[in-house]
């Protein structure tokens, strides 16, 4: 049966008070448009329509770029007319026949699963509207079911409800699947004639009823998945509602949190078996957790791999951006280190404190333990890189190479200035400063002679002026 | 209508097990009785008549420094005689005519606009009452209405009440608006002769009642805006109902917050448009943030004005203490930096990770970014200010200055001995430690000559005594 | 009257997704066993019997080393056939009389003082039955008391529960007492002809019944301290819940939090008078803070001491692992600073940002303010440590000491060679490399010759290869 997706995405959200489009505005990390496309794209339909309005440029290049591979189409909705309207602007993008199912671009977590099981309520001859049983329903259209409860009446207004009516806890979620034929026939159909001047969608549940078309409702698995954005707060509490449930998901999977409540996962986690993670960490883009690694509190990683038994302590910055970071078996990081993009660890590798690693490979067993540099660097397995010691990898100009062997040890604040070469097994001493080569095997030191000024006095305080 | 505020804070707090005076113990930063005098302050009242007992030295020196400004009157409360006790102390300071009010040192979020209605009610010829409705009244004295509702008969306390006064929900919250004229009579009148032997404000109401004075009461918007402060669990939740209310309004005005539970502003934090902060954010003192500004994940951030479009990564300090900290336009702070006061910074800055800007101007398109100190510095537009590099401003007695011109490269591991000039366009070699000024489009370089030992041996692993 | 403890400690615990034993899973930094054993070693048993079977190796070997003073006894039960054939395998380990008391070795929090309650309800004499008042009791074994609420005539599993049973809200916790030597012959007694084939320990209440011995019934305090841990969901629940209650019992003494729901404490924190703690703090193994002692927000803390006055600011990394640390009256450590094994810091010590200390012993007045290291330093009086300085402690295989005299200025970016000694008020120049002893009294400089070369050009952007 082919499937045509809507998503309605043309409002200016004005209770977000932002410059930016609402459906632009990121949950976990992306867009809340994305969310939705990313979800449909799983349907298999054959395209997928973004109505755009506000910010249509934005949107539009914001969702291309986002998702390259999907059949995207656009169609603008300027002015808003209200839902049904927007659906209009859709209807020569549709297909002939199939089913058209319509969703919200500001409605980020519904599922797949819950999306498959409307389309399977409409089979392509009824009028399927995804519902919700709601805690508290007010504000909500109600669901009217006939008797039986296998079909529905009607679609009541919050503010046209009855008493009786007032106390039904299913409401409409905004989200429907309908053969396009008859979507089509009814769209055409739809009147402004209410207060707003609008046309509303959901006057095809009258229009269904006149002509005979069983209007059924397909029950969404909680109201977390049909929930909008309308304001900084609703997008704030369903940031923590779908951080929740991604914890609850890690955790159902083995990972050990500390507290499930203090975890931000924006992107893709992959662990596993016996990872734990501390308190208050946040991941972003792809990062994936090899067995029984260990992540510290206040961490923040993107785009990184760390392999087994790797142990991040608290403190750590990893962010791989798009070349990525790649952390050995059984490696120790931090605490306070910082990993950027390009750096590519070994087994046994230590990071310490206040030390930054960017765009180097560091071979087996490497250690670069305090306040110190490695940028554009290849060390060696087993090479100590001193405290303070830093790569001086860019000319003002231009970035160079630091190449430094294995088993070479570096003392304490030198500088390396690159393009150089450490032979293997070279010992640097402290202190040194150097601008050429190193031999292999051999002590390199670049040093002032000490002198002691027996005569010599400390400054003094100055007295304050005035 | 001539207003005096009498506000009472003789109390110890022995449940607050400290030895501060208890309001003196802070909620978003500021001492509980700072609170209601900052509230109190803008009432228009003639006089803040605050009652002290224990600890009153220390809670006078503290308001008075706290509130230059405003018309503080302490009066002395010794021994404590109960509430009734509290408010004659303060007799002597009341003005002749006009209206009381009479609010509590540990409760600390009562609202301006609260007061205005309990005056609004008072009108200098009721006695107003602030009560409030409670989820769960257990303890406090209940608020007996006539039939009509306008009128109060009597507070009973809880151990007092019969079942059904016990189920009255509306509770006294100890805070009251008089005429003072009438106050100073009732109070004249009090009488001890219960079993604590104290002498109790609320038994005015008998008074009023027997007097013909109408005794009237308005309800606070809240509980949390009544709630005193005994414990540090006390102190505690009402930190964080007071830290929510402090998220809800910033995304109310547009803010996006990643969690509004881990946000603490103990101060004024003021936002553009388009202002995301992440989670686990702390702001102190006054804080303005531009347009578009971007906050990460675990700032602390206190007296400072961060320009539109800046970017804070995550882990960054900022303390501006009196002097403050100025971060330009578009300019990128962290991970893992600190600003400290007087660091001055232009646009389009680049303070990267472990580094130390304090008392410094940096004027636009500077950069440090890595794991470097900047003290009493004063920086060109442009320059790129070395890995490890120091400005040694501290010769042990004295500070001094470091001016570096525009466009200055500073190599990595660095010395400038201030008082020290390096000329506009200076390049400074790697591992230099400069005691003389640096001439301008010149390298200038102080560096020992590099050497390699061919038979040097590398220490070995001494044996384990034994 | 003698006591033997057995704790049933074979479970697998599937559903923790884990390589480990479910018992070995720790919780607030304790595995789940050694929070039961440490609780039961309070009890005065002369035997601790753990029953293991899955990872019977590793849990064995973990507990002994955690409690190595404690009579522990390790009995196996090889296969795992129910909770009354656990028990089976302990009777050759029991005593012929007095009582035996059954715990869950994945039930951490029970609390000593409702095992004696057990114990006093058993008597020596009667089956006591350790129960818990449930908010959902679904799924628990319902508590059928007899008319007088005395005696308990029954334990009726969920599945088995009538509609009236499942009305119930005392649930059994699996936790019981029994007279030793009535115990040895109940599980004599036990089939297995179920539909699972297992050894129920609660069939032993019908044959209490059939003997005339009371059963009586203990609630315990709060579903806290009975709840079991079968999944990491359920481990991060009883987390956090336990975590509350430190927060509550330090607030309750008088500590101040600033958010009682992001504190993490593991071990035992003990805390002076006056004591505040910022968000997000953890702390770790054995703590001891001082009067007036203030921790910033976001700092991590184990096995240290911090005196009285002492400030610690946030984002600082305090790890004394076996060796400890110290921190002095009223020092100032961090931001961003970190203390390892052995840093002992005297009164007024400053530890700025980015500054590591490690082994080292600093006295009163002595400051290292700025991306620093001391490792292997013994630190004088009022020792002025610069900014960028390093203590090249280890010569690649072993590490050596560096002695600094009291009232020495070291400048910045030195590098101090070990084994060094610094003489009494010495003064470092800035950038000196020193590998021999400096005298007290003088300035010792290393320091190369500064040159400017006037024709020097800088490098050029090299053009892209292409």
């Amino acid at each position: 049966m082919a499937l045509d997706i809507v998503i309605m995405a043309a409002g200016k959200g004005t209770r977000m008070k932002s410059a930016r489009p609402k459906v632009l505005h990121t949950l976990a990390g992306r867009a809340l448009l994305q969310h939705v496309l990313d979800t449909a794209a799983g349907l298999g339909a054959q395209r997928l329509i973004t109505v755009t309005g506000h910010g249509a440029d934005l949107v539009e290049r914001a969702m291309r770029a986002a998702l390259p591979e999907a059949p995207l189409h656009f169609v603008r909705q300027e002015p808003q007319l209200g839902t049904g309207h927007a659906v209009q602007q859709a209807v020569p993008a549709l297909g002939e026949q199939g089913t058209t199912l319509i969703l919200n671009g500001d409605v980020p977590l519904v599922r797949a699963e819950t999306a498959r099981a409307l389309l399977a309520a409409c089979g392509g001859e009824r009028l399927a509207l995804l519902t919700v049983q709601l805690a508290d329903p007010t504000g909500y259209g109600r669901i009217v079911r006939d008797a039986s409860g296998e079909r529905v009446l009607a679609i009541v207004e919050h503010k046209d409800a009855s008493e009786a009516q007032r106390a039904i806890r299913e409401g409409y979620t905004g989200m429907m699947a309908v053969p396009t034929a008859m979507l089509r026939r009814w769209l055409a159909a739809l009147r402004n004639d209410n207060a707003q001047q609008e046309y509303y969608l959901t006057d095809i549940v009258a229009m269904a009823e006149a002509d005979g078309v069983p209007v059924v409702a397909t029950l969404a698995g909680s109201e977390t998945e049909v929930l909008g954005v309308n304001s900084p707060l609703q997008l704030a509490d369903l940031e923590r509602r779908h951080q929740r449930q991604v914890a609850d998901a890690l955790m159902e999977a083995g990972v050990r949190l500390a507290d499930p409540a203090r975890l931000d996962v924006r992107g893709a986690l992959t662990c596993g078996r016996d990872v734990a993670i501390d308190v208050n960490c946040v991941f972003e883009g792809t990062v994936a957790l090899g067995d029984d690694v260990s992540i510290g509190a206040n961490c923040v990683i993107r785009n990184a791999s760390i392999a087994a038994g790797a142990v991040i302590h608290p403190f750590t910055h990893i962010d791989g951006e798009a070349l990525g970071v790649t952390v050995g078996e059984g490696s120790l990081i931090g605490p306070f280190a910082r990993l950027r993009p390009g750096a590519t660890l070994g087994a046994g590798v230590h990071i310490g404190n206040f030390v930054e690693v960017k765009n180097s490979t560091l071979a087996d067993g490497a250690k670069a333990n305090h306040l110190a540099y490695l940028g554009d660097a290849t060390v060696g397995e087993r090479v100590n890189y001193g405290a303070g010691s830093i790569t001086a990898n860019y000319d003002g100009a231009n970035k160079h190479r630091t190449v430094i062997g294995a088993d070479v040890h570096v003392g304490s604040n030198c500088v390396l200035i690159a393009p150089i070469t450490i032979g293997e097994g070279a010992t640097i001493g402290g202190g040194s400063t150097l601008g050429k080569d190193a031999p292999a095997g051999q002590l390199t030191v670049a040093r002032a002679k000490q002198l002691s000024l027996a005569g010599w006095k400390r400054p003094v305080k100055a007295p304050k002026a005035g």
